[in-house]
């Protein structure tokens, strides 16, 4: 089964939005047997929706759109597929009863364009969208299918999860009457301290060995290359796994990781495990590598705070970094990193630390300190560990990879 | 002049990588007086990068690739250029001499493999990609150009300043000899506090009154809507200037900012002004509003710190939040959030001061405090001031929107 998006937008097309949810949503059709052939954006224009539609009815089984279902002038989705699949709007009860219950104590919004929310073509089939009011659409087009979606990323997802997800299970079951389904299988590594390119050659035996329908991957990010093996339907589980085994074999120096699970939920699932706790005293990551480590649900069972200390008046206050040392090797040294990791560690009572201090540019660096130079340091019950890092010379760049940085080794001393 | 872009890699497709690249390229593009009709993500796939470049060519005056460009096996989009335009390789002296130089002290990395990134297509235009091994190409079809870059984010990005956009600026004016260049202008508002149906009732007469070539877009995200005037070449700057002024009358009472400039930054650039400082005490956003206070350079002349108080026993041993409050109002409470917020401006000796504490979910809900409740306190020079919020469902909503309420309330009253 294949699908296709189109997401509908100017404001993607002009650069004002990034597009995060096509590759959510590509996440999820893949891990539902459904592969995805090509996301297009196109704009909020009649004939622009109406040839993408076209051509990915063309290739795909599954079309997805996203975007263009909002109440105002400039979003024209609906009326276009109206007019596309030669139908009308008409009221639909059930959708009018979900709006006028949502805007229950929001008689401000309840006003007659939120009214036209409950207008839906006479063709489609509608579902509903518990957090919002544009109505979820689905249209039938001889075999195939087309289902609309807010633009809206958290409205998408529960409608992808509690709507859209179901209805394609129940499309794959009807052919899989036919055929068996093509299961689509992914596996990923992740590795760090060697070279995309010599990783490549190491693996050069590995690569021509393998069958045709497996395909090898490599996507180096912040100083970790992910490596991940792909099969649509030609392998199976049993196969795929011994494949996987040696290639994992073949790079375990370098393995950190046999799944793609985040660096930062790893280093989370191990510190739940021995009921430790840890905190970050963080001067050029600015509070990045806290928003990491508690960016999933469960976090305060194992994370208790941090402490951003840009200015070197708050390190010395607040994290107890002593002026000699901060006038002596400056902000950006080892005997600053290291107190910062401990004085956080003792501040916050936990059995982990992780300090950084660095020049994130583009300003601020020296002949002996440039741009990308950063101290990081681990604090464990028992030690403190320190490294200086160079990491390149874009700002964003930097204090990203600083993250990865100091989520690896964390991982690694937790590991021994 | 229009341009499309295509995305190159698997990755985009089973969603393993956001595609961030596009909408920054479409910024670029739009900025320099380029319309992007369509952006088109395709597999590693030599049939499916065909057909989407005779797709794109069929469309635009320009078509720019990422990604695929990486010496490993899996990228193929050189090999594939390198026939779609019946040329071979022949190696670049200049790529190689780059490239020895770039690897000078990393021996392991100058393999074979990194050898064949100097081979390159004999009928492309070879620009230099200063800071990665793969070269940037450039490919003509009858009137028609094609720009190739790799699809790592900080490469393209220096790809497109130094090399790309400069070229595209060459080929606007060749066409702009035969013809006026059309100027593509867009102006944005930022507005809060009334829904979007409300604004698009509000501002009926003016979009029935509006010439046809001005475009008026509604973009809501975490709380703003940002209300987007464009014109693509039929409006004079005169003309978009006083339509503009119109729009920002209407929405006088909402109104946040007459600029797309992110909130993080007007921020900045308020307490820059003042000479004044700012620090945050942040629960449930963890981080997340200190990155983006210092997320853009030259942060630390208005930002000194924060500190992230998860845990309970951080807020009273780190930000002197009293016992008796917690126990009695609980952590997201009124009474806490402003401790914590005059805690953080003392601490760290601060002008202004942030704080928030609230539910994120998806656990930790109670019927009182239902997830999404957030309470914010900012502290002035002079004040204190305190608000509860209801901000949804899902944990990265709530933080996201937090944030912006966060930001939103700072800067009014900055600029009281």
């Amino acid at each position: 089964m294949r699908a296709e998006i189109i997401t509908i937008g100017d404001e993607l097309l002009i650069g004002q939005v990034v597009d995060t949810n096509s590759a959510w949503m590509a996440e999820q059709l893949n891990a539902n047997g459904v592969e995805l052939y090509q996301i297009t954006s196109v704009h909020d224009d009649k004939d622009h929706i109406v040839a993408a539609l076209d051509e990915a009815f063309g290739r795909a089984d599954i079309v997805l759109t996203t975007g263009g279902l909002g109440p105002t002038k400039d979003d024209i989705t609906k009326l276009v597929l109206c007019d596309y699949f030669s139908s009308h709007l008409i009221e639909d009860v059930h959708v009018r009863a979900h709006i006028e219950r949502l805007y229950r104590d929001r008689p401000d919004v309840l006003n007659r364009l939120t009214a036209t929310q409950w207008q839906v073509p006479a063709c489609a089939e509608i579902l509903p969208n518990r957090v919002g009011s544009a109505p979820l659409m689905v249209f039938r087009k001889g075999d195939k299918m087309l289902a609309c979606m807010p633009g809206v990323p958290y409205e998408m997802k529960i409608a992808m999860e509690e709507q859209i997800l179901p209805y394609i299970q129940v499309e794959i079951r009807k052919t899989a009457s036919l055929k068996d389904p093509r299961p689509i299988i992914h596996r990923t590594l992740q590795v760090t301290g060697i070279p995309e390119s010599s990783l490549a050659i190491l693996l050069e035996d590995y690569e021509n060995s393998k069958p045709e329908g497996l395909h090898l991957a490599y996507l180096p990010k912040d100083g970790i290359i992910r490596l991940r093996l792909s099969s649509y339907g030609e392998l199976t589980e049993e196969a795929m796994t011994q494949w996987f085994a040696q290639l994992k074999a073949l790079v375990a120096g370098y393995l950190i990781a046999d799944t793609d699970e985040p660096l930062e939920v790893m280093l989370g699932r191990l510190l739940k495990a021995q009921g430790a706790t840890i905190a970050t005293a963080e001067s050029c990551t600015g509070g990045k590598l806290a928003a990491l480590l508690n960016k999933h649900s469960g976090s305060s069972e194992f994370y208790k705070g941090s402490v951003i200390a840009y200015a070197n008046e708050v390190k010395q206050a607040v994290l107890n970094v002593d002026r000699e040392s901060l006038e002596k090797y400056g902000a950006v040294s080892e005997q600053v990193v290291a107190q910062m990791a401990s004085g956080v560690k003792r501040l916050l009572n936990t059995d982990y630390a992780i300090a950084t201090s660095g020049v994130a540019g583009p300003t601020g660096g020296t002949p002996d300190k440039p741009v990308g130079t950063v101290w990081i340091a681990w604090a464990t019950p028992e030690n403190i560990y320190t490294e200086c890092f160079h990491l390149g010379k874009l700002r964003e760049q930097v204090t990203d990879r600083a993250c990865m940085k100091a989520l690896v080794r964390m991982v690694k001393e937790m590991k021994k």
